[in-house]
């Protein structure tokens, strides 16, 4: 990351930001996910027409690599035993004859198509809900992603195609998009993002990884391009209640606030404030291609991570059902 | 496992069990999946009628163990950095504030809620389809589970209480059914089990790993209660065309078939022969109650295991809409 | 372990006892080895008669499972490649035709023959030399393993044959032996324990995992036999300036304290107060059975953990030259 | 690696070429430490005079990066507990106040300082002493690192400064030197390399790593200088009956043998044909200042790999005394 100076921070910039801790409860761990109700989930059952079916989920374990944060990296598979076991005589096959193959994974839970746990960001010493950010040590005692994985997302999901809005393939390292440019968009698609949906932003950003190479997604210093921080932008997810934000980056927002430098803001102010669950490195290209071709941009979504026990986050294959 | 002797082999039981392989081309990696089309997906969709959700995937990383086949382990989840690492001065957080907790996973694939590759289990020297079963070695180069993962299973869904069937928490260890059975608990269910479903069956095996302990759970031999293998059984698999089998154990089918011993057989004559998918530890407790309640056992179902290339199976948190 | 009750602890305990710290000045973070000038090298040197060696790591990825503290689990030992790769045509050779085999290790860094850092234990809120505790967080940035490593452990040892000496392959679980044991099997042995030796001690604990099976080792609750703390043993191994200790069982002294039921108090007056350094799981069984046979218990020890930056500890394959 | 074309193989290079195969029975699996007897171990002994100690093993776990050959990568330590989980209420004190700090790691084995197994490279089918290759299929059954580790490396150590003997901190990508060079620096230095010694080589090319940075490390294409094959190379280690070879680089010899292309020829002929152990990414900066220093290039090696059931290779922290 290139070197900001600056003299504002996340308590000046959300001092007036709109928080949904206690809305709740003093025990909530699941934020927007309480806005799901059983009429929302039929809602986006309504959505369906063709029975098409999309998944989201990028490829884990690639021997070239996967798209992750710096610092981070990719899973890792290795296998138990293979075919090759029996064959050289290392194995011997269950009595009847079968034989099978077995495998392991090693895995940064922020790694690859994700959930975040509510709790996975904070500022000061509280996480969402108030709840003191000590308890993170050791593994998320609150607000982990076991909880959103025992609850399940399903709702009306929406998509809006920046990259199609702005005739790209894929929006340009640190190029912002804020409200306007999102009403605009969905306009231009005849699209409508109601209360309560789950967004899905596509910039194809994550397209360049797997295009382009390794080289021209990270760059010099890695500045993804994504949605910017306003405080219009925070009073409209806060008002429209949306319950989830999906993109195509990792970390669904552009990595420095333009005007600030403050990174990452809109984990602060939707995350953590609200409550709104972050699923990142979402692969939308397919599914954008489609919606492109039978203008349908609204569907059925369904997206559940895995249930790990205090999980930070949680690597999902989302499912889309048009 | 008790030791056993045996005179017959999967090569005799299974001579003359229905295959699949090439029904779908020599290149297909997908097997039941071919049956799901986009009006089978509408079908599952017209099964929804209260918008209420399930998620089935077991809760991984538990401390005190997740439940396995002997052999395996449970996923290993632990801290990269958390709030701790900022108090003590060992990070400093982003500019503007932000901080975050991130964390780490080591897992066998087979070692949660997760679906089977296709190629997973083979006798002789062929996988599904008839392919070489060397294409296993070091990663799964055909009917691997990231086929399963960029295809998504999603239909109509059917649960089989076997448990609450006979009247029990929880089947006995080594205790069978069959497809008689099936048809008497889905009748008594006031259930169909109709063409190119989703099939669940819950023995309420699992359960006893989380309320009775792992020594109750794995007792001297571990030998799991489950379906068994008949040539009628095989024989409506291939008629209904079946496209997934879950089951709340570990390997989906009793673990030795009574009359021959030979273990797993199920996994040969459905699953490698058939192309019928397997998912397997999936948590069907909660479901079931509900589905007693209200007398509704059949849903939209919606299963997409992690995108892991080349794996022999993939960790899923399955959804289920009713 | 057993349920305590207890009226005293390690503050009570060890209010009067010895401490190191400041000794070797305030930045000091390798203790006892502060007491390895060239000159104890040499006397280490002098021992060494006959050229026999003997390796004292445990083997380390038994797929039987290794012996380790509760909560803990063995290494897990996986291939990247090896032979089958090649017959299967996943890999090509390199240029010429060399092939190779890899594999991979994820192990708890206490889970096998090792060293601890002199930082790995405390209690209160400092470690050894008076560093905060929380300079744990995250790693060892003070007293690590690391530190050790760089600087190995070499110079005269002396084995003390515990289980010989009361005539039994091992100790019982729980059996302790105190200052006077040791004197008495050194005089028994015509042995002396010299100022600045490197301790081992044999108790026969470690063979019963490798005898008897991991049951019989770990029992309904694992409580290990060992030293026992008293005042006038610490103030033996101050006086006797010990560099390290080594036994052959996972925590180097009794598990409970007899009296007053504290655990583990060694770990507080020698490694924490003291700066001895602690190495454990040791194979002694080999070393042991020559040093009956040829009289000779003294030796060079020479041992050198793996170089681990901020480990809390590090496997160590100890090299004695008799 | 650049591309090569080549019309010579290891078939051709070394058909003429020594083989101890057999010369130690059928079953050996150490190879050239057989020459390893008590009276080379006190041969090392000898050349002890000060008292001096050197450890050899780079640190592993570097969060910046450890040093492995494309492909690998270096080893991930994490804390699975430490004073922040008692400080936040997540861990309690043991009975009487003690705490402690744990961590696990995850790494190749070939991924740091390590000795290989005698079998890890070959070409045809067979590994050393003729053992099917096959046999490592899932980890070494024969010549596995393990054998090594039970019988450690002791004995004369010599170092070659060829780095300081061409007047230079560090050999430059692809720069070679052979069996000539060797002897010249040996005279240059005042040293012999005896019969049976275990030969020490500094490139300085692992400095470059820790000093320039991994880019200046890897370049575009990484091409290693070192050793290159001669056949009086191949003849002179058969005939001297050189235990173990260590250097500086991941692959002791140089990259690309220069005339034919052939890759790494140096493993096929002196591991797999002769037996010599190889030891690797090996830190010789400070021993060698010191050799330069007092002049004397002799000293008593000790190298006592992980013990590792199978690896084909473990991590070591040879030591060194003068």
């Amino acid at each position: 990351m290139t070197q900001v100076t600056q003299t504002q921070t996340l308590d000046d910039l959300l001092k007036d930001s709109p928080k949904n801790w206690g809305r709740w409860g003093d025990d909530d761990e699941i934020g927007c996910l309480n806005f799901q109700t059983p009429e929302e989930v039929l809602r986006g059952i309504r959505e369906v027409k063709a029975g098409k079916v999309f998944t989201l989920g990028v490829p884990m374990g690639n021997p070239a690599g996967d798209p992750v944060w710096p610092g981070r990296a990719g899973a890792t598979r290795l296998m138990t035993q293979d075919r090759s076991h029996y064959v050289s005589g290392k194995k011997q096959p269950l009595p009847g004859g079968l034989e099978y193959a077995d495998d392991y994974i090693t895995a940064f839970l922020q790694g690859s198509s994700q959930y975040d746990a509510l709790g996975h960001t904070w500022y000061g010493d509280k996480i969402y809900n108030g709840y003191d950010a000590m308890t993170t040590t050791g593994g998320m005692d609150k607000a982990g992603v076991d909880k959103i994985a025992k609850h399940g997302v399903v709702g009306r999901g929406v998509l809006i195609d920046m990259a199609r809005h702005r005739s790209t393939d894929a929006l340009e390292s640190g190029e912002t998009f804020g409200l306007d440019d999102l009403h605009a968009a969905a306009e231009a698609q005849g699209t409508t993002i109601d209360q309560h949906d789950n967004l899905l932003i596509r910039t194809g950003w994550l397209s360049v990884f797997y295009t382009k190479g390794a080289d021209a997604f990270y760059g010099d210093s890695f500045v993804e391009p994504g949605l910017t921080y306003s405080p219009e932008l925070v009073r409209w997810f806060h008002e429209t209640e949306i319950v989830s934000l999906s993109t195509d980056t990792i970390a669904n927002e552009v990595t420095f606030e333009p005007e600030t430098n403050i990174v990452l803001p809109l984990h602060a102010a939707l995350m953590c404030h609200l409550g709104v669950l972050f699923s990142e490195i979402i692969w939308l290209e397919d599914l954008a291609a489609d919606c492109a071709d039978d203008g349908q941009y609204s569907f059925l979504y369904c997206g559940a991570p895995l249930n790990i026990i205090g999980g930070t986050g949680a690597p999902v294959n989302p499912v889309v059902i048009k």
